[in-house]
């Protein structure tokens, strides 16, 4: 089978591999659509993210959905030809994290296009059967392949606690801080401010749903915040950049009381911030990674209509031109989302 | 000023009162609009509810909305000609149930309508201004009203904590149940099943978003719950009746560690319960009385569209009427609300 | 090795069995202390429990304790010699339960001693790893046997949020009563109301921290909590029997606000409550079933003396002597709990 | 009566007042002992807290309690001799906060001792009569005063969520961080590691629970966290130091998963995080202020004797010494926490 992979040398090449088999508890899924993550494009450029350090070929590649073409023998409710979201981290089950439900935290965890751990760019993938979701009629491949970061703002929506009639500030308007701001609303928040630094990614905010907007190269985010709540500030902040994020500012943003919930993931993170008002205004200040048990979910609210994400991918392309899709994603501004396409 | 008094022989009388003046930290507000509640028609029928009696001339009516005539020296954030819902219980402010800010629990609370306290059935009430709700343009005074019982709902969603791509069953298709229902997809949950044993009910929620009906005399709630779920059963599961309640069909249709929320208040509900299957599925069965903080929730929601409850709304009657509307609140099965509009 | 196994005739019989080896992720351990459970008795009484019947040869024992003597190629972190509680159950890890952490709720576990699944009554017992659980020094092979009950009531407290200076109402001195009072001390409560119909279970309560008790026979479980609590009510009430419970003595024994928690199983429990009571005092009525996750804490808390929970074994009988202690166990009302000891 | 004011030129003088009288809520209080708070020192050396400053004279002293010496009109349960702890901050009851129970964060609050609201260092205080919490036979007078610190850590250890078994890590053994170790271990926790910068706090420590302690000018807090744990990390870890706090090092002494709470209070504390830790690890950062709702548990534990909290106070100086006891309370590095009694 055809694969995409991304040598020691930080390119792509073009393997023929082995097409696996499944394990008597897996699927063999046949890829259809893989979105392209920053992280991704981080590995491509870089050849690293914190420690883990791409030092063999590797297949990258998280955000994945194709059609099931072959069924292990121990395997139930799944049959050939369903279509199937695949949630990308195989979890040991047994630590501490795993048996409490947190298994975003399992420090087993074998995750897909994580080094040295192989991701999707191929045209088949073996997978453990319980974390291959089908997708009901009303849910497309490319929403399938989404269901990854979505599930990701369904998980910070949750940490953050947000509910009926929230106010939700939002500093980032790339992927996690689009479908943060899908997942806030589909929570029943009713007032969303978006900040980003490229207009064109406000504007498509303001399209789906923000009620107002701050390019922060210009403006200021907090005292947009402020201003729009008459001083109060938002129930809930989310960071959602993938730079050095603006701590200060979310805090700043924060209602006494409220919480600032952190998801956007850079490489250099050390940032200021004042722990007086931390402690005098009682926030709550919350990390959130990956998530844990938001697939469903994920596909019931897209099956419901009760949000939308297809909207953030801009633009598809077939395997076989990955590199400029991955150049694309790392040049293009106004571009959220990439997709690779796979298969004819 | 006019008034419609429920006299201690349970008849309707015109009464012409004083107009009140608001003290220093009320306002004066010229009501509109108030709905008919399920507890008014008990009050009129048998001049009591448990061990509330009318034992003085009353008067009834506690969803409410108006426009402020009148403004207390202390109160600041409200303008004369501010339309307004008035959240209906005074509470202490003191009591161990306030201070933890669960006030609707507060056993010192002046409830409108609940004897010996006055209800809205007046052309003006002085109401505490913090709990004069300002309304935004888009909201209607009918909508100002039935914030009530849509705070009911969104306080019993809140207790049985309804989230993204849950499953919600509601036994009920009554103003509780609708305004439920409305609540619980505003909180994401994605599949909704109703039972009531009228079917234009039925209808109607499926309208407005039921995914599943059941006439519960005909079929079985927790039945019909399985079969939509595929034998797991709902996540939440709320009883919004005004009869005695069916417990065990609550907790048949419950899945296993889900949750069963109790709203509707009958005379008579003493219940049989399977306690081993509350124990071995290990349920929370919760009740859920009137509801805390949830009025600025409810005016948000419905501001920004994100959920719909004057649909329940089937008739206005203006005060002068106020004895065939009642026979029609207790008449007409197809009727989910009845409400009073005041002045021309 | 020997083993006690209950026929299908429900006697018990002396079997030697073939002494089992370790898989790769298990551990092998030579059983020292077994506690004899009410569910033990019930299935040597009556075959079975509900939808669990005993058709085979069955051994029984559920709360056990050993010392490990062989371990298996992939197992870290144990050594043989360690001394090691068994948590019973063998879950699958990928349910929908097992996934959110509610892994008591699997319904795939595998538990020991309940139909077809052998429990401890043998000398030598295979078992995974990860749910063998070292004791310190300070924990003795009785402590650690009855790690499982402890588990269950600090499972049960948490479920019912105790925490500081909360009064606490407990009907059941027998085990989950006993370990649920110890649970609930070492969680901040600081008053606790014990009910029983055994004079001498009271006054071993009382003994180990109870404030008041009564005896249900012939004083009322919720008129001594009200008179207790000066009217108010127990925060938290804990049903701990294992008979029908009345359930609606624990409502009435329960504030405004507060929470029942049923943990104690019997075979018939149909009951009767008041509807109304839970609604309009807003009351958490939560089923609480076995543990997950509190094995840790139940060795924690006993190596650190901030709960005793040996004070509940009465009696100590060999494994040649099973049908002793167990006629003992059935007969006599004074002892709360039997243990069996296994090797010499 | 007999006061002693702090000037605007920040000296203390002894003012004779006009004793107050009590209104019809409230009661009049005959003073006995106040403690001296670190924020009473900062006051009388630096004249303001950020925004709050002396500009008129002001009686310091917010950790009180006294004798009722007049009881109001209106007010029940509560005597004449009655020996009262005194919660110091009135709320407004009507803000969002007070409405949600989280009236720690009233921004109405007149708090004693914060300017211009006069604190306790006065042989009368005529307060409210539910913020006079009454104190049982065998909790001292003051035991009541040090119930103001004694809540503040109870309320710390409820926003972290301390519970069953949990590793607590404490940065600071003055009188924050030692009622915090008894509010941990009342709750649960088994293991406690602290840290100071004085040894005499740390042997303190020890004496009374700490399992493990450093001194982090010699020692890294977090390294010996991570040694105790096995290089797991801590549960929870609170920072109770009232200098610029080393947030990094609370981040990296919790575990995976696991919560960082900020109680102490320092002029500056711009600080440096690592946010990607906070995000990959999934922590909770929150800050706690006072407390609310925490005297009622805290007279509790102490009358049971859960909780020990008197061996903080290293001191007692007459009214008439306030001057030589704020010296020692600031320069005598070994002292915890000085108090002040009032009257014969």
């Amino acid at each position: 089978m055809q694969t995409a992979v991304l040598t020691e040398d930080l390119a792509f090449e073009f393997e023929d591999r082995e097409r696996p088999t499944s394990d008597s508890d897996e699927v063999l899924v046949e890829m259809t659509d893989v979105g392209i993550c920053k992280s991704d494009v981080h590995y491509w450029e870089h050849g690293k993210i914190g420690e883990y350090v791409v030092e063999d070929p590797l297949l990258l590649g998280h955000e994945s959905a194709g059609v099931i073409a072959e069924v292990g023998d121990d395997v139930e409710d799944l049959e050939v030809g369903d279509r199937v979201a695949l949630e990308p981290g195989i979890v040991c089950g047994t630590c501490e994290h795993c048996r409490r439900g947190e298994y975003n935290l399992c420090p087993n965890v074998d995750f897909m296009a994580t080094p040295p751990f192989d991701g999707a760019f191929a045209e088949y993938v073996a997978w453990p059967a319980d974390l291959a979701h089908p997708l009901p009629d009303n849910v497309s491949q490319v929403e399938g392949a989404l269901c990854e970061p979505f599930a990701v703002g369904l998980h910070a929506t949750r940490r953050g606690g947000v509910g009926h009639g929230d106010t939700v500030a939002i500093l980032g308007g790339g992927t996690v801080g689009s479908v943060t701001m899908e997942a806030a609303k589909a929570a029943g928040a009713t007032d969303i401010i978006v900040g980003d630094i490229v207009d064109s990614k406000l504007e498509r905010a303001e399209a789906h749903g923000a009620d107002a907007t701050v390019n922060v190269r210009e403006g200021d985010f907090a005292a947009t915040v402020e201003d729009y709540t008459d001083g109060r500030g938002a129930d809930v902040v989310f960071e959602a950049t993938d730079s050095e994020p603006d701590v200060e500012a979310l805090i700043d943003a924060a209602r006494r009381g409220g919480t600032v919930v952190m998801i956007g993931l850079a490489d250099e993170a050390t940032v200021e911030v004042d722990a007086l008002e931390i402690i005098t205004n009682e926030l709550d200040v919350l990390g959130s990674f990956r998530d844990a048990n938001r697939y469903g979910p994920a596909i019931d609210l897209l099956a419901e209509g009760a949000a939308e994400i297809e909207w953030i991918a801009d633009f598809t392309e077939p395997l076989g031109n990955v590199q400029e899709a991955f150049e694309r994603a790392r040049d293009d501004d106004d571009a959220i989302k990439g997709m690779i396409s796979i298969g004819e």
